[in-house]
């Protein structure tokens, strides 16, 4: 298996799983987490597929294609160590969504950064709500959640 | 249709129509080209998919994932307006398989690059070579060919 069908697997199944998490939580009031915007394409597909539904986008400096460039108000800028736990004063625990992909090229650094987040992560998500990320979390409650059609096992997980 | 759904096609097309390109060429002795390393994802494929036909990397600075740079002798650093000049001194019209993914995010700039180099392309294909691009280009000679099944038309072009 090439590194672009690694790739392709891995971004198809990025969007299975935020499409099937999307639509599993729709019937939430609380806002969708974006951790991560990199050039935005994901962003874009958040935007135009989760309707009117509020996305903030968690990055430490915007680098985004224009057009995947969330308005001032949604982004929350800096380190996700001190912004992730604001985030739980700001909302509590009632994040409907929430999307990362770590994903750089050292799997050893992702898994460590995956290990840093997971307990930042958890206590934002409401009762319902679902996690989607590229790499595997550690979570002590969120329980991970069987993939869509699409996805490709162990590109993508879903916790809830 | 999202900045994500575009790019999947992009990448699902340029898989696609490259394993097309490769078994319709098979026969052929002359080297493969490719344009352009980028981080070395495609170029990646290829190696894995093309066994020991020979594949020369044309290249300004390398800058690939350290699985997916090429050896010395088959990397031809520089601008592709002096090296593939050079290469049809060197070659002559024997290259099996051309393949470019030219594409940045702008698209009037891709579409000039595919003018420009076009014409530095079309002399180095073998007779029954293909050339795989992401992008339209322009040759006198060369026509376009009928994409492979998986692939979405207009997001990955074949030449012969």
């Amino acid at each position: 298996m090439s590194r672009l069908d690694v790739f392709i697997n891995r971004m198809v199944s990025q969007r299975a799983c935020l499409d099937h998490a999307a639509a599993a939580t729709a019937h939430l009031e609380g806002p969708v987490f974006e951790l991560g915007l990199g050039n935005g394409r994901t962003y874009h597909h958040m935007r135009e597929t989760m309707g009117t539904r509020p996305i903030f986008v968690f990055e430490r400096a915007v680098a985004a294609h224009p057009d995947s460039t969330p308005p001032d108000d949604m982004l929350i800028l800096g380190d996700v160590r001190t912004t992730l736990p604001r985030a739980l004063k700001r909302f509590g625990p009632t994040v409907a969504l929430i999307h990362a992909d770590l994903g750089g090229h050292n799997l050893e650094k992702n898994d460590a950064f995956a290990r840093l987040v997971s307990p930042l992560i958890e206590p934002l998500l409401a009762t319902g709500g679902l996690m989607v990320s590229s790499d595997r979390m550690y979570f002590d409650r969120l329980k991970e959640q069987p993939l869509p059609a699409d996805a490709v096992p162990g590109r993508c997980f879903i916790y809830g």
